[in-house]
C-alpha cells in the first residue's frame, strides 16, 4: 500500500490538463527530472490554476491553503527541455480540505497515454494570521467541484 | 489510509540524524518551507550520507538509485534560516531496491521530540546504460543494513 | 560601471524572443520574483533554444558551454504566475567564448516596451573530459551568428 | 570590463565567513554547481547574517532590500556534496543602499586561498508597502558597517 494507491494512470483521468515549462536545472545529474521537481510543477500548476479560475491571491486572501500531505509514484522518465503537461482532478472535498490526484506526462505522448508520474496531495486551508483550519473561499470551491 | 502510512513520528525513530541547512528560496509567499523542498532535503541528505559512507559517485558508478515512489505528512511549520535536521532509517532492504522512512525537524527542537513532517521513500538501483534494476553495489548495501 | 554597463532595454533590442513560464517558488517572501530565478530563466531559455536550433545534448557532446561571467540589472518586479519572455542577442562571438545580452520581461508588456531587467552572460566551451576550452561546434555556431 | 570588475580573489578579502551547504540538486548535468545557485547562496548567506545580528524579519519589516543589480565571475568549479564558505564585505554604504563584495569558496580550501567565484552586489532597502527606496534602518547599518 502506497502514497498513490488508487493508480489511475491514464491522461484521461483527469479532468484538468495544464501546460508546464521544463528548466534546465530540473534535469539531475542522471540526465532526467529530479523527483522533487514533479512536486513543484504540481504546485504551480494548481496555484496558477487557482489564481486563474478562482482569483486566488496567496499574499492578501484572508484564507490560503497549505499542504497536510503529499505523494508521487514515478513510472517513467521525464527530461528538459522537453514541455509537459500536468493533470489535475478533484478526489474528495470537504469544508475546508481537497484530496487531488495528480499526473505528469510530456505533451504530445506518444505512443501510449500513459502518464509517467501519479500523485495524491492534500490542501487544507487556514486562516492567514491563526493558520488553523477555516473553510475554503466558495469561489475556490466552485473550482474544485468543477474538477470532481 | 496515507501515503506515510506508518507513523513514526520522533527523533529517536530514526537512526541517522543528518543536518541540512535552509535557504532564503526556500520559504514561500506564505514564509514558510514550501512543500516540494522536504523531498530535496531528503535527497540530499540521503545522497550526501552514501557519498560519505558508501563512497557513492553519481557521474560514474555503474549502477546508481532512481526514486520509484515518495510521500510526505507534513505535520508542522518549518523555516528558513533556521537550521533542520534529516532523520533517516531504512524499512525495507531487497535486492535492488530500499524503503526509507524519513523525518524533518527543527535542530534544538524544544518543547517535545516530535517531528515536523514525516515520509517514505523506495530507491530502486538501475544500470547506467539499460536504466534496468539492477542489486545494489556492497558498500551501499552495508550503510542500509547498519541503519534497519 | 556594472555588470550590465551597455543598457539596451527595449524589447526591440534582442532578436530571439523565448517564452518561459513562472512557478510558485519562483516568487519569495516579497511575492515577486527571487533575483536568482532571473539566472536560472535565461539559463533555461539559451539551452532550449541550442538544443532546438543547433541540436545541442547536454549528456553527450564532446565539447559543453560554461559559464564564465553573468550580471543582471533589476529594472522592475516580475511574479508568478505571469508567463514570460526571454530576451536573448549576441554581443561578441570568439572561437570558442560567446558573450549574451539578455532580457526578461512579462509577456503582453503594456504599457511600454521597456524590459523588466538586462544582463549580460559569458560561455566558454570546454571538453567534456579535460574541462579546458576547446572551439565551439559548427551547428552551434551557425545559431549565435542568426542572433549577432 | 565586466560585473566583478574589482576583483579581490583570496579569502582573506572577506571579513564575513558564512558557511553554507550544498544539496543535490545544485549539480547539474555536467555534475558540478550550477551558475544560479551561487547568487541563491549569496543570497542565503547575506539574509541569514542579517537575520542573526542584525535581527532582520522579512514578513513584518516595513523595510526590507531588493536587489539592484549583481553579478558573478567563476574561477573554479564546486560541486554537491562538499561544504562550502561564503565570503561578504562592504564596498560602499549608502542611506538606503549598500554595496557587496562576495565569494563563494570549498571549505578547507587547499592547496591555496584562492576563491571559486567573486560577485558584485547591491541591495537597496524600499518600503514594503510603496516599494520606495528608503533609509536602511539603524541596526542593519551598524552591521554592514563592521563589514567595511
Amino acid at each position: 500500500m502506497t502514497g498513490a494507491d488508487s493508480v489511475r494512470d491514464r491522461v484521461g483521468d483527469f479532468p484538468v490538463a495544464w501546460p508546464v515549462q521544463t528548466r534546465w536545472t530540473d534535469n539531475d545529474m542522471f540526465g532526467h527530472l529530479n523527483n522533487a521537481v514533479y512536486y513543484a510543477l504540481w504546485d504551480s500548476a494548481i496555484n496558477a490554476w487557482l489564481a486563474r479560475d478562482a482569483g486566488a491571491d496567496p499574499m492578501t486572501d484572508a484564507a490560503f491553503p497549505v499542504v497536510a500531505e503529499s505523494s508521487c509514484r514515478y513510472l517513467s522518465e521525464l527530461a528538459y527541455p522537453d514541455d509537459l503537461v500536468v493533470g489535475i482532478g478533484v478526489d474528495r472535498l470537504g469544508s475546508s480540505s481537497v484530496t487531488f490526484r495528480l499526473a505528469l506526462y510530456a505533451a504530445g505522448l506518444p505512443p501510449t497515454d500513459r502518464v509517467a508520474a501519479v500523485g495524491r496531495w492534500v490542501h487544507v486551508y487556514v486562516e492567514r494570521d491563526t493558520r488553523r483550519p477555516t473553510p475554503m473561499p466558495a469561489e475556490v470551491r466552485a473550482v474544485y467541484e468543477a474538477a470532481l
